[in-house]
């Protein structure tokens, strides 16, 4: 289970041309897209004349107003939602970021993370730049504006070829969207075309489907595709890429099981994961199986349906969780694991009950659910873990606890056991999980969170504080 | 299914005594009761000596921060959570509501609908009375102050003899918590004890397990308890009550799915209505049995389990959709059916879908469910409905359209069917909903909406705004 | 001088009848009015049909936008200002208040004080009523409510038989607004006409001049005025009135210098003032006369006009401060003095400087004013002050100090000039007082504050949290 | 006088080092300067460790919150209150600004306008510099990132070579800050000592006078002074300079009159201004003087001296108008002009009234006080102006109007008298002007907005929305 702010994508783009409400789509698409970031959003948009901006801290459907969407006028537009806002007090982290360059003004939308922005950000100071953020997206404008090449498609290819990385990328020059990939193709990012004519770009296909859009294709490693209203999206440059590594977490957990990755939609790439966990981790004398809604749903009943064991609804989830939730103070402090899930004694009580999870990070969850559970009369709680162990934390855009705090890490299956109480432990395979999602077709996976082999290499430790001004 | 702003709750009530931070367990009670009501809260807290109020329009985690909390100090509060806040422009109508009588203060928190409010009020104005809310809550404050009793305890009991309808009440003074329901018991209300001492009093079981409390009884039919530290609940009032008529629509929709009501789990209750679903309206071809989540979550999986036709994931719901979500306008407004829902192609796809739903009332979101379903490749489309048709308005705190808008009302089961595009279309008799809720316990159900015959006469039809100002 | 916080009028009232935008008209009313009340404002109209209700705390600028504006819809409405928003923590105690009676919704508008609203309260909550505010206006809407007249004018002098004390009354009825003013016409409260057709009701002059509103008279002691669009204000009751006994101190300090009272601006009652001043206190070797601004500018004009010594701005006074302004913490507390007032070192170092203000309170921010000057170089200040010295509190609507706060109440002009610190000090005298403002006329005055003669009987001592919840 | 958003001093400045609560004091200071700029404000502060900020749109006592002020760490800060927001949809225009330069974090307050930033910027983003506002204020923090230079001062002076116009600057680089004045001394800016070690740096005496420091003296013509704790300021560069030209607008209207410029308060000199208006432009007949509160008390008081005619505060200010005061619709517009100002009958009517104002623009609202006056009764109308016609626009960090708008521009004395409809009408020489002011010391003078004379080229015209972006 990916537990609160432990385990998080960092962001979701979307961006829209040749529709006259191109900003009420990215509207669309960025709700769509919430379960990417729900700390903070923006969209700007362009009319033909003037771009008009509106972000702001919280939920998307909270930051756009009517009439905060009645002013970004205009047919095109690019949209941004993000998990973090680095604790920055002096410094504005939301995006879209956008700057006045000599011959434009880019606005900018990234999804991943830079792995040698500090390094960047250092020689550009030292060059005479001036960084008004402490995002490492901010490099990018930086190295944009240096270019020596007064078209602004060069400037992007310039800029590009100087970072590393993961990035999901929309920049918006007036009416143009230029989308670029890493040359790992590390996060999603795909094109749509639109029932009236107009393209989208979105990090999931959830996001297309939202505003009626066909998919069209995924944005290539490597490739930067202008996105232009009246012309089809054309690739400007297609860099030399290595093999695709594309994050398998993003099958596993991140993406909505209703988005389509790797070949097919999500959910069913995790009822797979389930079919194959129920295989090499059967549990013979289970009663019930149980997810953890909603994340494992998909999963549970793979296993439920795999093992023969009847699925049940053994916990309840409340939806109504806000960011502001207020924990309750000392004296009523071990309630607190009732506020998100509620065991239901019919299901559990006097059952041998198997928990089917996505995953472990820090595990202090799973031995409260698993408590909870007891609690609640399971005679016996069996854990199964729909992935492989967590062992190495993400540097390309997703927000994770140092190794240290990756129970994984340090501890084997039997000791993570014990920690969490349950009476049997067991995870997916790495192979069996790779084998799950790729099914019969060839896919690029970046592993680095299970086997610490990192597609690219990790120049900077990255932590979201480290670009702060001091 | 019910749609959004159709067919809603429109209160859930707590309250706790003799605990140092009774406002902090009514905050978790009012937030496990979300569900309820989702327009407005509030909470008031008595401290010995003072009482201290917090009460906003919004959701319970919006509405309390951690300052508004620390505020409501003492041992005892009330909670309220309401769904509806009639559009009168001059009069607050969030609960608590709060009066000074002669003897005391007192506070009311209310679930339910008087049928006679409106005689009532027109009778205590000519006779002096000042009303300042459009609540029918409020006749009951008035009706308490002019009893001629001196003792709080015969002043609650003379009020609720004048009025007739469904109420499931607290009251707070002081210290005390009265807690009565009406003699049908037509709204569920619930004693608990927490494990350091002390009580709370919950419309559900599901807030009773959020602070830890065990459950003790139903506060019964007619009954008026007074809920106080240091001992047990005590009926001060127990009125002639005829047989129990609890609305069966709690268990089916509206009550969460770990509350307990009739004596188990209302999940395991929609669970069994999915088996005699199965059993009453097979469905021979289907592939693939699907739910509108999440409300119907639990009959999918039982009309799965007792027709062995497996279960898939075939729409998802976003849950980030909140009070202010904006519509999208006139040129993209044909995609308004997938802000909530997203159909997953890859489980519907080229088969044959049945898709269990726990009820109908206008029929409009169906017919673009299933016409979303059809466009994301169902071959077949076969509407399942886990409980009886729908044919009559609730006038005991449910809000819901009048009878000329629900669809079942003017429809057999054949122009339903034709009305959403299904290919097959089958309800639940009424018969084998009862006793597939009962099974083998004698309840005493409120039907109403099924069949019309109204526990409570009808005295006033009533309408949300007839008791504003004018 | 009046200290911030120390002698405060409570309340602005002000009604329009007969104009398309009568809420327009009460927002620059009120606005005019702002110095009578700064902490809460509001206004509500009557369209024919419904009733628009828009009142918060604040300032009358900061409450009402447009958008609040536009929704005031209607040919008739009232507004209130009001300094003190009693801090009960439940009960909302901002005018006007708003309540259903049998008949009709009544609206009250309310500036003075009962003084026997507590006993009132008592005997109608035995009586069965149910208060909701803390404001002892609520008394007068119970008393029309158990009124046996079936006519709303009989109902309000039922009422106002009843209760004792000083008010100047506002009440909307429909499309009607019933001005009414206490036996001893204790508060202000005039009739003006619209150029257009309609009327206005105001506590003061400058509130008619702002909507160019011709004066037509005070509202007489004990008269109840109906006011409606289309005929001339008709008394509708003319209680036996005894001599008028009009606060004296709101020509001396509370209302504004362009407003009229005893028969002319209060600006030349406060220049007389000072004449007489000068005349009764000189002060032979002065050199500069200064004011202490805005409220004893009039007087030092005077003063300085009679003595013939010149007038200076010695004191400069920022206008900015609001009603939020953060003190200085603990480190830089001694510079509070300087937040309000700046002394101007040209005029004051040097010179023997005269300091002219219109009465003094408790005496701390005088001290101070005395030391600031003594600071910038003053050789000598001689205090003088245009009232006589304040030995007593109002129990009329003027919220003020205990008399052991009051500096003269336990003084006498020797030791206050001693803790003062000031070189010579004197007030002016009661008769010459009285005789600087009714200079020809024959004024009746309440000068209970200066020599405790109390116009109307004081039967409970009157204070702010008296009447609240407990 | 002024009108309303005619003639607005753009900024103030503040800064204080060595205190424990900088921010306070910047706090206490950006209040004192409140009128040179009520749009926004922001304080920067530095705790030897990090910067902290808070700035936003408003005035500085709705801003600073007292837990905004307890997070403004550390014992140097600098402040900055702006008049204009220059209505840009995508950039955030309210100082001060900050930015991370190779060396070091730099934030800066400006008061004033560069006559070259148009420019400058172009020159900059084709070097490759990306800018984030609109505000001419940025060029400096970029002239400073491209410096040669490792040294921070010599930055600054490489910065400042670079630009013209007139700028009275703070920069706080940690626990330093550099003030700085551009080569003619055109705004003014003064050092200042805090009573227990300290230094404070201010756009006026006034600022220093709250926060209880003594004058040191102003910052010269041209130089760059470093203030840190523990040292006494140092001049680290100072530019060759040509002859003061001060804006001698400052004394007659800007600054507040409590605030000492030109070596005397700015209060006297309007003093003298009056006294030489009654010998230049006596009024035989004249029976009253008054003033337009506030700004031309001192001038009305001057005149009344020398001529002999006696003062009468013959209109009366509403000071609670805020920035967001509704105007009333059309159907009331014809009363929009009794909003701000009052007559006093008693004191014009039937009189020959002497107005006295300091200084007229468009000479609207002038001719709306003249109708007024006659309205109340005056009978004559003399129209008398302490300083000269105005008959140019500001380039120097005054928001002016356009030269056509200026009434004096294209009219002479006797055309502006018909259209304001005064009786007579004569404004101050320019040689009187001077005279009054300098009195027997020497100024010099910046007099552009009256001869036209500017002392530093005018290269761009500026534009308050020309740096904005499209």
């Amino acid at each position: 289970m990916i537990e609160a702010h432990d385990w998080n994508d960092e962001c979701g783009v979307f961006g829209a041309v040749g529709h006259p409400r191109a900003a009420e789509l990215a509207y669309l698409g960025l709700y769509a897209l919430q379960h990417r970031g729900q700390e903070g959003a923006g969209i700007i948009s362009y009319d033909g004349r003037r771009y008009h901006e509106h972000k702001k801290l919280g939920m998307v459907s909270d930051i756009f107003s009517a009439s905060a969407l009645r002013k970004l006028h205009g047919a095109s537009a690019i949209g941004h939602t993000r998990y973090s806002t680095t604790g920055s007090t002096i410094l504005p982290n939301v995006q879209p970021l956008v700057a006045k360059l000599r011959q434009a003004v880019v606005a900018l939308a990234h999804n991943g993370n830079l792995v040698d922005a500090r390094m960047a950000r250092s020689v550009l100071e030292d060059g005479g730049a001036i960084f008004q953020t402490s995002m490492d997206s901010e490099v990018i404008l930086h190295l944009m504006a240096r270019s020596r090449h007064p078209q602004i498609e060069r400037q992007i290819g310039d800029a590009l070829d100087r970072i590393h990385g993961a990035y999901s990328l929309l920049l918006l020059v007036g009416d143009t969207i230029y989308a670029a990939k890493d040359p790992r193709a590390i996060r999603p990012l795909c094109l749509g075309s639109l029932p009236g004519g107009g393209w989208v770009v979105a990090s999931e296909t959830c996001a297309l489907d939202i505003v009626d859009a066909g998919f069209v294709r995924e944005v290539k490693a490597g490739e930067i595709v202008r996105v232009r209203a009246g012309e089809p999206p054309r690739t400007v440059r297609h860099a030399p890429a290595d093999a695709d590594a594309t994050c398998i977490f993003e099958a596993i957990y991140f993406s909505r099981p209703d988005s389509h990755l790797f070949g097919r939609a999500n959910g069913a790439s995790r009822v797979a994961l389930g079919h194959r966990l129920a295989a090499e981790a059967p549990c013979p004398g289970g009663e019930v199986v149980i997810s953890v809604p909603d994340s494992s749903n998909a999963a549970a009943q793979g296993y439920a349906e795999a093992s023969g064991i009847p699925f049940g609804h053994g916990l309840i989830r409340n939806h109504y969780i806000g960011r502001t939730f207020i924990k309750p103070t000392q004296e009523i402090r071990d309630l607190s694991a009732r506020i998100k899930y509620n065991p239901v004694r019919d299901v559990v009580a006097g059952r041998s009950v198997v928990v089917v999870d996505d995953s472990i990070v820090r595990g202090t969850t799973v031995r409260k659910l698993v408590a909870m559970l007891r609690e609640a009369g399971a005679r016996e709680v069996h854990f199964r873990v729909s992935s492989a162990p967590i062992i190495a934390p993400c540097y390309y855009g997703i927000d994770t606890p140092d190794a240290s705090e990756l129970i994984a890490a340090g501890s084997d299956q039997e000791a993570i056991r014990k920690l969490v109480g349950a009476d049997t432990l067991h995870y997916l395979s790495l192979a069996g999980m790779q084998q799950a999602i790729a099914g019969e077709r060839a896919c690029g996976f970046c592993t680095a969170c299970f086997d610490g082999a990192y597609p690219v290499p990790i120049i900077e430790r990255t932590d979201k504080k480290i670009l702060e001004m001091s």
